[in-house]
């Protein structure tokens, strides 16, 4: 595609990361951040090719503009952008939750702006530009969200920034379906991850006695309290749903572990190899 | 230590990798398995220095033999074994669960005859030789059960294998002990991902958004259903602690998110964060 001019604002794992990757595939990058630490370290790290702690002036000669927030800063930030943006500029996210705010960013457009609204599921479960790392984003899947006031060609714009940064899978869906499914693959797992790690007893010694399953399953419950607050609560209903759904099954095994119930344990086992082999293919 | 004949029987995944890294490390190793199939390849690979369907003649030489069978099978082995065994010989299982049995398989052992119960913490999702793979132990825990039967000698001879293995931590606990952690730290964790992959609706859509939190927290719900029902059976009442301990922690959750209380969740979140990082450093 087009080499574009790019500001990503917010330099976090995510923003550090889109900067990572957009400067590789050879677009001009801005970059700014309230933290002046982290625009010196992604412009000595060569992510952006300049960058400061206002992004007014940057986001004015920019083509595309990524607000790389916390979703309950998107609209602020996108308030206090819109006076500088060029016509025909796209303006992006890279939120977890979309229902909740889609209608009220798109009552603050002018005419002259698109806002491509945009989930890239890959991530850290660390924070700050140090772990930013574009490699995370390959293979990866990229969610659109598009509504009727986006135009095919601000859609495109994005599409061809996220092959670029390498994703493997993009696809659209609207704002409903996005949150429902997100609130099982992403969320779901969140919320047990947590619960699993907060129901030891903190003996001494399970320390002593972990293994992969262990640690696979508790990977992200080393996680960002401020960000996944306001995804879990952005999106309350459909991960209560799904967490009720989780449960439901936990107590089918329950129920059939207190009957002693091997054959039907076995059908149980059967069914979640079978669907984990359908699902993902490695 | 000193190089030692051993006998492992059952070539599966975990029998295969014993055979395969003892071999490594210098030992004389036999391996006999009903499927002709495992043996062949067990030869093929130079994981054993010879092998058959019979395990009496090979036992008849070793210094140790593994049982390296799922835990209902290991009574009836032992018992076909024991008029086979030389004076001094050291039998080891390979058992996820130990409650159940230490008791009655130590009624059978005769005077000459030592059995040290013990449980590498490491294994692989795939049934069979053809994945066994002694990479899987390289720093992995290993745990011993010793009773008051067990000699130091022959708790000595199984540490010194471990090592020889690539274990990294070797540790000894009680039967009671060892099943009560090995509920919260193994077989929860494979309740949970089932339980998981299971409650999905199973629209098309899943597999497109799927991320590296699911990813991570199902891969052990492709599971081995015979051996899986076994160890959450023999382990049944820990079993059932760990899950209503785990169910409390995702009812919090709940009763936070319905109260849209981001403080409250916030608290759970520094909390699981605190404690992964303690349990797993890296």
């Amino acid at each position: 595609m087009k080499k574009l001019v790019v500001t990503v604002i917010g330099l976090g794992v995510i923003g550090g990361s889109y900067a990572m990757a957009l400067t590789a595939a050879g677009h001009t990058v801005y970059g700014t951040d309230t933290d002046p630490r982290s625009v010196r370290e992604a412009k000595d790290r060569g992510m952006i090719a300049d960058g400061s702690g206002e992004a007014a002036a940057f986001a004015a000669k920019s083509d595309v503009v990524v607000i790389a927030l916390y979703p309950a800063q998107v609209k602020a930030q996108l308030a206090a952008l819109i006076p500088h943006l060029k016509d025909g500029a796209v303006v992006t996210d890279v939120a977890g939750i979309k229902s909740d705010y889609v209608a009220e960013i798109e009552a603050m457009l002018p005419k002259g702006v698109q806002f491509v609204f945009a989930h890239p599921m890959a991530g850290r479960e660390k924070r700050g530009i140090d772990y930013a790392d574009s490699r995370v984003f390959k293979g990866a899947n990229f969610i659109l969200v598009p509504t009727e006031r986006t135009s095919e060609q601000a859609l495109e714009t994005m599409r061809g920034l996220a092959e670029d940064m390498g994703f493997g899978n993009i696809m659209s869906v609207s704002a409903q379906k996005h949150d429902e499914i997100i609130a099982f693959v992403s969320q779901l797992p969140h919320a047990i991850a947590v619960a699993l790690v907060n129901s030891d007893e903190e003996s001494a010694e399970t320390e002593k006695f972990i293994g992969d399953s262990y640690r696979d399953l508790t990977r992200i419950a080393s996680i960002n309290e401020t960000l996944w607050s306001e995804l879990f609560l952005g999106n309350r209903e459909n991960l209560l749903r799904s967490i009720s759904d989780f449960e439901a099954q936990l107590d089918r095994i329950k129920t059939v572990l207190e009957r002693s119930d091997k054959a039907a344990l076995e059908d149980i086992f059967r069914s979640s190899s079978a669907r984990r082999q359908r699902y993902v293919k490695k």
